[in-house]
């Protein structure tokens, strides 16, 4: 098994495994290299000898235990017929999904089919993998994918999505049933391909009320991983409500995940007291730190591992490697926390 | 003494007070016609005519318990001798502070002075506003503020201020050691002119990883709030560390505010069942129900009125009422609020 599975399974490791959110992109010159290869960012995100050479190249740097299939949550938005386009220094840019109307006009069909080059560059990275290494699968939760969906960008507070979803429940609700559906497919097709761990990336969690949270994040994500383990019992799940806040507990206990990821606002101790009992941990040191390093950085990374090192934990981030994150943090950071050893500051 | 007085003071009223961050501005027509006889948005706040006026213009429609002065946070980074213009449709806009050097810059011994139009606008709100209701001062928190004067502007997710934090806490102390204690001073003139609450308002503390969360938001506010007790013990102090999430206990025991604000993110139960028996608590329904309005806004309010309005309550927003906000929604909120009786749909 490998790290990151063991992590799961509770079986004592010398030191937790670790990963990072973002790991490949842009912050590396070698994947700007690569990138420059496709004409556009879903070409590249469609050509799986690209996607999995992306995929490896941090692990070859930095030997992280865990390899993340190198995709975008928005490839499902895509396969469901949208128009999607990735703006070089602006972001994503999709036609808005607003009505009841627009929803039927989302074709789900063929989803499968429109995504097979990102399961071909999984069956690739697997193959290139060494076998003690995991292989992350991963997909937009469906809250998040309907801020993109229906605000056609990132970034916008989601204003007519809330408002939406708070003055149309049934409509905003057929969107969502969808999205739901489509995510199951997408992530069991790629536990097929050979991923042997799947994140739910809710990034937009943190905007919601408490209402609309547990009916818009927490529901959703019970009824995936009911579906999931339902077919795949084996393969743990990890989901991301970033920004949850006080509703994390609720979202550990209530959806079935197997691991919840951390964003940097949670403090560890309380994960380590109330989390780590039901779930594994996963996170949570502040991406911006990453960007600055030095020792600020190390006392972080050392408190996390010591507060969190004793129970369920995989290291990672709060949230994605930023582009501007110099590659010798990471390796710093690599190193660190691969040569940590329990006993040490553990208070 | 005031509905909101009394709350603080936990005296037994049939309905808890309300009023609503940003109830006076730019949703209500009038305010948009007493706003045209200003040439810019600060002068304007530079007009005790004015802001008077705009502070009891919800009063009269809505009849709140409690005026909030009309002024912004950054009149302080004005006062302070930064070049500040608001941007029509875009919002701030300040020279951005950047280092220690930057901070020696601001000068700070004239700041009563630079803002005695603010001062004199809240007599003269006094003397207008009938004493059964509060009137409530405010100013931005230190690390809010910063964000502003580091950044130059809202929205950026902070990362200049949260690396240069992380990077060189001497030097960024510096500024937050300054705006403490502008903020002191700025709170107490607004309570010696007739504020008889005061709020503290650290919109980006959501921002910040826990252990900066702790030292730039729980710390500083702790000491603001132990100089502020020092001259008048007598005056509450809300504190709303929006997006505060897992510390928003921690903030509460340990700044030694009287209330806290809550966003829309916060489970109410968790409130009553936490926080109340510690701190008034206030807010929190979501902004976008008060867009949406109808029986989904209704059901919200009798939740929060039920779960929140046995204990120590004052109803409130998650956050400032949005600009494309009916004032007819805010008509029937206040009614709603208003004919209260605890007696109803408590579970």
């Amino acid at each position: 098994m490998s790290g990151v599975r063991d992590a799961f399974a509770g079986v004592s490791q010398p030191r937790p495994p670790f990963w990072l959110m973002r790991q490949a992109g842009r912050y590396l010159p070698e994947y700007r290299a690569l990138r420059a290869e496709a004409p556009d960012f879903l070409t590249f995100c469609y050509t799986p000898s690209l996607t999995t050479e992306a995929a490896l190249q941090p692990i070859r740097r930095f030997g992280m235990d865990a390899a993340i299939v190198f995709s975008d949550i928005l490839v499902v938005p895509h396969a469901l017929g949208m128009e999607v386009r990735f703006l070089e220094g602006v972001g994503p840019r999709l036609t808005p999904v607003g009505t009841p109307h627009d929803v039927i006009g989302l074709e789900s069909a063929r989803l499968e089919e429109r995504l097979e080059p990102v399961y071909t560059g999984i069956a690739g990275l697997r193959r290139a993998l060494a076998s003690e290494r995991s292989l992350i699968g991963f997909a937009g939760a469906p809250w998040t994918l309907a801020c993109y969906m229906v605000e056609g960008q990132g970034g916008s507070e989601a204003r007519t999505a809330r408002r939406w979803a708070y003055a149309d429940p049934e409509g905003f609700g057929g969107l969502m049933a969808l999205l739901e559906d489509a995510v199951v497919r997408h992530l069991g097709a790629q536990i097929k391909a050979g991923a042997d761990v799947v994140q739910l990336f809710d990034s937009w969690a943190g905007l919601l009320s408490e209402q609309q949270l547990r009916r818009w994040v927490i529901e959703p994500t019970a009824r995936i991983v009911r579906r999931l383990k339902e077919a795949w019992p084996e393969v743990p799940i990890i989901g991301f409500p970033r920004g949850g806040g006080l509703l994390y507990h609720a979202y550990a206990i209530e959806t079935g995940v197997d691991g919840v990821s951390l964003d940097a606002g949670v403090p560890a101790r309380w994960a380590a007291e109330t989390l780590q009992a039901v779930v594994l941990v996963q996170g949570c040191l502040d991406n911006q730190l990453l960007v600055v390093g030095g020792t600020a950085m190390d006392r972080e990374i050392d408190r996390l591992l010591s507060t969190l090192g004793q129970g369920r934990y995989v290291f990672n981030l709060g949230h994605g490697v930023l582009p501007e994150t110099p590659p010798e943090h990471v390796a710093r950071l690599a190193e660190r926390v691969r040569t940590w050893s329990g006993s040490a500051g553990v208070g």
